[in-house]
């Protein structure tokens, strides 16, 4: 049992986490605890090629103070000599005497340090705030799963699940709110996505931006989806990133291959902004890990629907929802969803 | 000002004015009060043809002791003389001292009592409590105003609003809480009204039902819209009332004449149970005051909408929605709302 000296230390590993940056590595922290209790060191990873959090903490103390010593580490210490060396020798080298950490890595030849720990005599505890560290982690752990990144499909409908009125105008459908909430939410991606057909209709500008336009720190990188060309004069070719275009289809290995090539550029978190075809076909090809659905009180009848054929031909095959929350945001509302029973398998 | 006596007074005549039945006359309450506050009658109105509450409270009383009193009641005392004398003579012949109500009467011929009984020294209070009042004779104002029923529109829908599944399943899209939540809103109403593409398709039965499907003891007429003869085995016939047949088509007079008609059969309620045709036609015609709308946490995609074409061509025509709630059912939510700056006006 963890105490809970222990405990807090945790969290206080899962907020140094926070300091290294998303990327191709995870976000990890560690706390070297004293026999006492006391912190000795902290440490977190700062990305590809950089010691991992454990290291990086030993790194902090003389040789020796680690005797004795707990390691608190969010993610299980790894097992393999990478860049670096594998953190379960490094914390057996340094005498540490008990190692507890939140989450199991799942990679195939990084997993197994506990084991490691175990047979080199160190007291080993899993899972201590796990459920935390599996939300920091979140598309890290979806790459390493499923070796694609995680996808947000996300899109604004009428109650009446319309993206627009019958001639095409949908400015806006839903308020303020909800759109400062989609950028807020596109700025935490790596990549936005959207097809041909909506940057020929819209011609939007896939950027990230503040209330006042200004854009937002972190810019996602712009993707086109399908053959049509991009204009020369469309506002994607103003953002701040070169945009990435890819065919989609089928001949071309479809979405798969255009997020397995996402993955190989770094992208963890992908933005799918639409329109309704490419929403539907992520759905339909059950790659959308997360859905965001806003809703505007508003009705529009007609045949410009948010989402098209998923795939679904008969009322047994209804792709359930697991509703994570319902948010109101000015008049409209924020569905967010897991497909139920979603993923490759 | 009315006093804090006075706002309990007509706190209980609004709790008296349910026990009349809902019908062609309105529920009303009334509290006869002493000069001291003490509560010395009570009266309610027991439906067209009885006397009024006003005058059911003064009948309990002596010759004599309503001298000085202040009557509490739910609606303006009533100015005509119709199958029962006017209210407001009844109540200064008495000598009643003080008059609060809570909403005026809407009626040509039987409003101004206010002003009857003010020429008469009465004092007058108008509007106390007058929401819960509006809320209570909701549909009987509606009828008064309108001069047609009130409407509720309902409908089940995926996330993304659609009503069935490409081959037309639709068992069932919403779960058993909301399924009993529209049996008991059914019973709630004086008429229920489907298309014949929902009688032909579905075959329902068109009852108010309780969980064990066992009838509720109040069952709406089943009203059954176009031209379509409904077959001889249809489940429609085995209703406790026999039902009624409108075409709802431009030459007869559409959906207004249908419900002019249930209008004068004394129908103040009317529950429109689909299907996507004339649920659509009633929005289309701006006569919905009510919409229902269950959505279920599934995605169902293809071309088996919720609600057809209801006359918006351009996003600026979108009909607002005013959300007067939403509520969890299980694991589906009810959109309870009314179109915005609706009605006939
Ligand atoms: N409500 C919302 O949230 C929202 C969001 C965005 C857009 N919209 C609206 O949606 C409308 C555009 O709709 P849309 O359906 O034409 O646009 P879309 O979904 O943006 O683009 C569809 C196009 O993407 C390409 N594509 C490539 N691979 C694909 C695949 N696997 N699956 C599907 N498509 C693939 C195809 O174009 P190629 O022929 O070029 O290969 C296809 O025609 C606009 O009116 C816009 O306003 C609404
Ligand atoms: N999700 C739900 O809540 C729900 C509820 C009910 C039904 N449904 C589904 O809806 C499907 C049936 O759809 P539907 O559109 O064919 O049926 P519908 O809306 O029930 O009926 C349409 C028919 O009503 C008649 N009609 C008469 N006056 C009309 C008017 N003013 N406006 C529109 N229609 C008028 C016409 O028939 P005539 O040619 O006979 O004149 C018209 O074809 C079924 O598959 C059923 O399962 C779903």
């Amino acid at each position: 049992m963890a105490s809970t000296v222990e405990h807090d230390a945790m969290r206080r590993a899962l907020t140094i986490a926070r300091r290294g940056p998303r990327g191709v590595n995870p976000q990890v922290g560690a706390l070297l605890l004293s026999p006492d209790g006391d912190v000795i060191a902290e440490g977190w990873h700062r990305g590809a090629g950089t010691p991992h959090a454990e290291v990086d903490a030993l790194s902090r103390l003389a040789p020796g103070a680690a005797r004795g010593a707990t390691a608190i580490v969010t993610l299980e210490p790894c097992n393999h000599t990478g860049r670096t060396g594998p953190c379960s020798e490094a914390l057996i080298a340094a005498g540490v005497a008990r190692v507890v950490y939140a989450i199991a890595d799942p990679g195939d030849h990084s997993s197994g340090g506990g084991t490691r720990l175990r047979a080199a005599g160190v007291e080993v505890e899993a899972g201590l705030l796990a459920d935390e560290a599996t939300a920091l982690l979140d598309s890290w752990l979806t790459v390493q799963r499923l070796r694609r990144p995680h996808v947000t499909v996300k899109w604004a409908q009428s109650l009446d699940g319309r993206a627009a009125a019958s001639d095409g105008t949908s400015t806006w459908i839903t308020g303020p709110q909800a759109r400062a909430d989609v950028h807020r939410r596109r700025a935490e991606a790596d990549a936005i996505v959207a097809g041909t057909g909506t940057v020929l209709a819209d011609d939007p500008a896939l950027t990230a931006r503040a209330d006042d336009g200004s854009l937002l720190p972190h810019q996602p990188v712009p993707v086109v989806v399908g053959a049509r060309a991009v204009p020369e004069a469309a506002r994607v070719r103003q953002h701040p990133h070169a945009f990435l275009q890819y065919p989609g289809d089928e001949a071309s290995g479809g979405l798969r291959a255009l997020l397995e090539d996402l993955r190989t550029r770094g992208v963890q978190r992908v933005f799918v902004e639409g329109g309704p075809a490419v929403a539907a076909s992520f759905l339909r090809e059950r790659l959308a890990d997360e859905l965001l659905v806003y809703v505007a009180p508003v009705l529009l009848g007609g045949d410009r629907l948010a989402v098209q054929d998923i795939g679904v031909t008969t009322i047994g095959e209804a792709r359930r929802l697991a509703v994570a929350s319902v948010t109101p945001l000015g008049d409209d509302l924020l569905f967010v969803a897991h497909p139920a029973s979603e993923g490759d398998e």
